[in-house]
């Protein structure tokens, strides 16, 4: 039975927020909170980030003029409680679902999210970009960032802040400080934030909250800047933010909304970029959250009284698991193997590498850039670096790839996970691009993983590949549950594999569509043709006897892949030209990702979308054969 | 007649510099700084920032045991004192040429150059890693990154300085501060910079400098300790440094070797990261540098006596500068346009915009990543923004391109200036991947100019894009010296053009390649093959209509492009077996750069080796056609 929510009941817009008092929004925070547990228990989600803010949301419109000031939330995960306060309560229960909410803000959502956001450390960036335009403009309208601490490892936040004061006289950063962002965030700054608090300032605001909240006369000119004196006094903590060139308010609490909605109403009337230091705690408010170390960062569905949530069924293992797993055994052939994470211990299974490990784990935090150069630094020196990043993420780090470890040709090693679509958390998440970017590099050696048996044995290939930087990409999600030979062995450098043979349709797949091109090879069957099926292996380097082959001995040859245009499939076909290998007309088409965003679903459904399932390749193979009117496959399709 | 150099003359690795009197290392700082000079004369060059750091590099190579400590010059363009003293001084005469040194630290080139460097701002991250590696291998060398204050705008610094203290003890980050990299820099850091080296700290420490060379026992443990805390105490400026885990020591006169030996001696016994701020001049010691505005930043050959740089012919108008004078067009018309540079205002013709709309140009600094998503904030809000970045530093903004402009749809302008290959500058600065990473990209309109009228009517045309994001590359160097049409008009997106009607081979061009494109097709002409030659303009949404017609009237199809594989060939392809196209034959090769990172040479030269040459697509075709046994031709070569 759903908790009763007679205050939220009569908030359809931010606008029925701004005349309630500081008692009423605390009501109105409570039922916003169980309106949050409620909707993640039954789609899951991230629930940690939202509940740590929902005081802050709260506190954010009932101050500000939303959508008429700006309101960017950082990462967009924690915008649960936004969205329930903004149009979007009724929609709830369809977040991360197909057609459904996105699990992060969207532009295309609502007038109340300004810019979408899923990667971390954008906001300051965009808010500023909305600041010039507003001052070009001669508008008035306040601009808000919501930054966690977690994000303030990231290059592109400090850029950013690096930026703010020669830019615009408006600004509110609020430093959204609970400790913690997926994983316990790590550096210097992290160390640096925890001091502040930790000193007398914060204690001491803390008892002078309730004061503020009475003490201040309404935003006037004058009393403004009685407030502004009064806060910077109060604090000597944000030297860091100061040099910068932001004024520094806090640390707050922030789930006091009588401490909060004054500081707010006053940072709005500065006339100099201003970062708001509010300190909250990851699940506020909900025990199990509170009580359990990740915070409830995502969760499946779950109980709400008992917190318990939805066992999966024990299926195969993930890729994940598999990867982590081969890369400890090969360390402990050989103590040159370290490795790195962008505050994704977990997500990336080097938790597993760690606990094996310890001294060989290198987690430097949001900081892709950085991760990238400081292991071609250790590969320069010797070492044996796996470089272990989402394939989204490892976008943040591509100039480093070329610049650092390809043009140096430097054996750094880059496991690629989350390759291909993702599914809950949509087109953000989504690794689409990395086989085109990382595939054009001169040295490259480049795979892609058909199952959890052939991911191992690339993580034993990479592993022996010392002269030249290497990728292996593989997808979110459980392996086939195949059963693992007894010994891993490392692959023939650029030498792909022969399935299934056939005589009249090849399929060359590179990636874990390998299964769905075995099913199309029955399908094929049953309709009279006799389809091989083989695994690429490598899109670089190419294997191009067996490429050559194929063109040789079939009339048609699709190739599949989980990524967008420019990538395997047009290596393939650049190598067949350069052979001279369609002179004389070959049936080939190549599947990839259609030229669109695909917007969150089941990744099942995803691929079917994208014409990539056993279907979606029967119909390429039979397009190609001229036999069915399904007009162009693959490329054929744009945005 | 070169100035003598008798103590420069038996200094043949830096070894030889370790027994040497201060006053020996000022005379080898003064003829190093007159082997510099006379090089850059003959050669061009980067010459400014050389000349500012020559004592700066004496004094490391006395103070600390290269090569096996590890030195590690932030981008490189600053060693040419460093490659004299390192057994380069008799090929400094062949710097930045066909076969000779790199204009930058590189690898390959000397033991002394333990990782290469050209991009700003990776020192740190590079360094770090060597750390990690000594420490993981319990060896005890030094480890030192020199970077400029410029490069402290950028992110991926910032990211590496955070997890210095997280990762290693021992790391000496010295902080070349000369208030300039190209241009001066902009942002709260450099402002920060100024008031600490304004400061009473640097004065006092200035008078300090030759007690302390006499003052200092030999740096044994307890004297280490000591010194530490008598610079520590010294100064009180380097808060900023200090809160991110730093050990902060200066600001000192990077120019006095009596202060500069001693301190760095200190530094090198302290067991926790220090960053060590040197305040240099750019230019130093030679006049006519030092009295230049870019401090002679980068020069072409020049006259030692008087400074007078050669003059150019005075030939066509540089790309860029059409860019420039075209987007200030546009801007006149549109008050809506806005332009950002990441650094390079010159260098991307953004000063003549600025000098007409002051107000309209956001110079960000090093700072890709939030240049491209401040512009998406612009974009969001109504701006026409130009994102004005170099091919291969867009790289560093990739996943903002992804993420922030193209999943948003945001109409952001990307002008791609030196796409291609840039010649002396070599494989760091060479712009080969834009096409396929930028190309992949839903939604993104992407171009490159055949000339230099072609580029501003793209700008013309990007300015008019104004429902998703766009794109459009051209080269460094001279247009073709065309004469411009009264109006300048904007394209129509996704239609190329016919430039050269002919019937038995077509020539599909993107870029400047297709002036070399016509002289083929005259060479052709001349051995009985009459080629079609035309330009495609658009990678982005293609021409469809276009590429089926020359695939359908030709026997053979050949494309060119200014870069890599996986590009604007790689797409016709996939266009083309997507609509059956290559069903029934067609001798299609596409044309790109080798698959190897070229070295510098003049850029016809390069593009010869490349096969992108007139005589190279000649070949390239008459090999399609089978008329010549030149084997695979484009995508076949591989590294």
């Amino acid at each position: 039975m759903p908790t009763p929510t007679p205050l939220l009941d009569k908030v359809s817009s931010p606008a029925d927020t701004r005349d309630l008092s500081i008692p009423e929004l605390k009501q109105l925070a409570e039922e916003v909170r169980a309106e949050t547990i409620d909707a993640v228990s039954v789609t899951g989600g991230h629930l940690g980030a939202g509940l740590g803010v929902v005081e802050l949301t709260v506190a954010l419109h009932h101050v500000f003029e939303t959508p008429k000031d700006i309101l960017i939330w950082d990462v967009g995960h924690q915008a649960y409680p936004h969205k329930i306060l903004t149009g979007r309560r009724d929609r709830m229960k369809t977040l991360r679902q197909g057609n459904g909410l996105s699990g992060f803000t969207k532009r295309a959502e609502s007038e109340y999210d300004p810019f979408g956001a899923a990667h971390a450390a954008t906001s300051i960036s965009a808010a500023l970009g909305f600041c010039a335009a507003r001052d070009a403009k001669g508008e008035n309208n306040k601009v808000i960032a919501v930054i966690g601490d977690g994000s303030m490892s990231a290059g592109m936040a400090y850029e950013a802040m690096n930026n703010a004061a020669d830019t615009t006289k408006q600004l509110l950063v609020i430093l959204n400080d609970n400790d913690m962002s997926i994983a316990p965030p790590v550096g210097g700054m992290s160390a640096y934030l925890a001091r502040v608090v930790s000193g007398g300032g914060y204690q001491s605001l803390r008892n002078l909250g309730k004061k503020v909240a009475h003490a201040l006369p309404r935003p006037l000119q004058e009393a403004a800047r009685k407030a502004e004196e009064y806060t910077r006094g109060m604090v000597t903590g944000g030297t860091f933010f100061e040099e910068l060139g932001f004024q520094y308010v806090g640390p707050v609490d922030g789930h006091d909304l009588g401490a909060l909605v004054p500081l707010l109403k006053n940072a709005k009337e500065i006339d100099r970029p201003v970062l708001l230091h509010v300190v909250t705690q990851k699940g506020k408010g909900y025990a199990p959250a509170e009580n359990a170390a990740d915070k409830y960062h995502g969760v499946v569905k779950f109980n709400v009284v008992t917190g318990e949530q939805a066992k999966s069924a024990g299926g195969p293992p993930q890729y994940t698991k598999v990867f982590a797993q081969q890369l400890v055994k090969e360390a402990e052939k050989d103590d040159r193997i370290v490795a790195i994470t962008a505050a994704m211990p977990s997500g990336t299974g080097l938790d597993i590498f760690e606990k094996a490990f310890p001294d060989r784990m290198f987690d430097v935090g949001i900081a892709e850039q950085h991760a990238v150069t400081f292991a071609a630094g250790l590969a320069a020196d010797g070492m044996k670096p796996f470089c272990t990043i989402y394939s989204t993420f490892l976008q943040r780090g591509y100039d480093q790839v070329v610049h650092d470890v390809a043009i140096q040709r430097l054996p750094v090693r880059f496991p690629m996970d989350r390759a291909g679509l993702v599914g809950a958390d949509g087109p953000t998440h989504a690794g689409s691009f990395d086989v085109g970017f990382m595939g054009a590099l001169p040295g490259m050696v480049l795979m892609a993983a058909a199952d959890e048996v052939e991911l191992a044995r690339m993580v034993a290939t990479a592993a022996q590949i010392d002269d030249r930087p290497s990728a292996f990409r593989y997808p979110r999600g459980e392996g086939l549950g195949l059963e693992f030979p007894a010994s891993i062995d490392p692959l023939e450098i650029g030498k792909g594999r022969i399935v299934r043979e056939g005589t009249s349709v090849a399929i060359l797949s590179f990636g874990t569509r390998l299964g769905e091109s075995l099913k199309a090879a029955d399908l094929l069957a049953a309709r009279g043709f006799s389809a091989t099926v083989a695994d690429a292996r490598f899109a670089k380097p190419l294997d191009v006897d067996l490429i050559l082959r194929l063109a040789r001995e079939h009339e048609a040859l699709i190739t599949v892949e989980e990524g967008a245009m420019g990538g395997f499939g047009a290596f393939v076909l650049q190598e067949l030209a350069a052979h001279g290998a369609l002179d004389r007309g070959l049936k080939v088409r190549t599947l990839v990702l259609p030229d669109v965003f695909q917007d969150q679903d089941k990744p099942d459904i995803m691929y079917a979308q994208a014409g990539l399932d056993a279907d979606g390749i029967v119909a390429g193979a039979l397009s190609a054969l001229g036999m069915d009117n399904i007009g162009a496959a693959g490329a054929g399709r744009r945005a």
